[in-house]
């Protein structure tokens, strides 16, 4: 496997996909896709289907196409899907209350939704203690270092102020956290073995506006 | 101007060397950037920066950089950022909710951010009337025709469940709206004089995931 050498855009897509295939309804028995309608749905040529998908592995047959349920699987296994990824969310504004609210019920009703939301944190005294959802109890900071340890948490989401932002990302880091998805709109410096991908409505809006002419 | 052969990676970076240059204290006086310097802020290489601008005219000066003021203003008239771009929400829950009040006041505070909030639509009978923020009152989607047209929104900003996802956007584009960013979690099909971007929380974990290994 090329891990460490597959463009990031190939991963996008290679999610893109597994929606696809996890949105066909397949039934009993086999069922065939070819890299033609994959590419289709997923707005890209066939070839890219089949360039993308080689770079880890020999999925499909020549004239066959891929069996759909098996392709799914071995997509959700090279995304590290086929295990429980444990989820904090940080900063329990609105934005933290609707992200913890939406990925906890999701997962309650998608057998195949591998991400839970293991703990939330807020710095105000306030909120301390309050549930969020069942058995999702916002916890302050200082239980940041032992939560990720105790919980494994893979990823961190960050739903703080800009200005608490990096300082939120360096305790994440150094207790061990290794991905952070970052809705603050600040970029954030961490170390190279620690991936940060942005979420910013702002920086989305200003990209649309550019389309508007 | 080379409008339409600019790639869409160009238009990423070019928000944010704006978000740089606009972080940036200016002061009194000429500041300038150099495109090593800029680049380094922004993750990319020198001759990218370089590259990326040289796509919309001649902004730098050799062995000087850019006129960090200039420059902003003139990324931000390319982005069409120069005047008001005006936003609806569509689906006004937890998300839809934070969202429109994280535009709203961002806007209140800045003066250089250019989007408002001109419209707010949900299609529970309970919430229309209700003000999220003021100024911002909740409108049956019945009147979103009218509204598009009486407001002139640009960009509207999707937070419906999915299954409706697809009904609202073909509604805002037959009144006329021509970039939607989506945060429902499916494909939006689109005539191709819209635009549609992506955000979705569950795809960026799962391409987090990818890199957990």
């Amino acid at each position: 496997m090329k891990r460490f050498r597959v463009p990031d855009v190939v991963i996008r897509r290679l999610v893109l996909y597994l929606r696809i295939l996890s949105e066909m309804d397949l039934g009993e028995g086999r069922v065939y896709i070819s890299s033609q309608e994959l590419g289709d749905r997923a707005g890209v040529s066939p070839a890219q289907v089949r360039k993308d998908l080689a770079s880890f592995g020999e999925f499909g047959k020549q004239g066959v196409g891929y069996d759909a349920a098996y392709l799914r699987e071995e997509i959700r296994s090279i995304l590290n899907l086929h295990r429980t990824v444990n989820v904090a969310i940080i900063g329990v504004g609105e934005l933290g209350t609707a992200l913890a609210r939406y990925v906890s019920r999701r997962a309650g009703r998608e057998r195949r939704y591998p991400f839970r939301v293991a703990a939330c944190f807020d710095s105000d005294p306030e909120k301390i203690d309050r549930v969020i959802e069942p058995g999702i109890k916002i916890r302050p900071p200082e239980e940041l270092a032992e939560t990720v340890e105790r919980e494994s948490i893979d990823i961190a989401v960050i739903t703080v102020p800009a200005a608490a932002a990096q300082a939120v990302a360096d305790q994440c880091v150094k207790a061990g956290v290794r991905a952070l998805l970052n809705f603050a709109p600040v970029k954030l410096f961490v170390p190279e073995n620690v991936r940060v991908h942005y979420s910013d409505v702002s920086l989305e809006l200003q990209q649309l506006a550019y389309y508007l002419t």
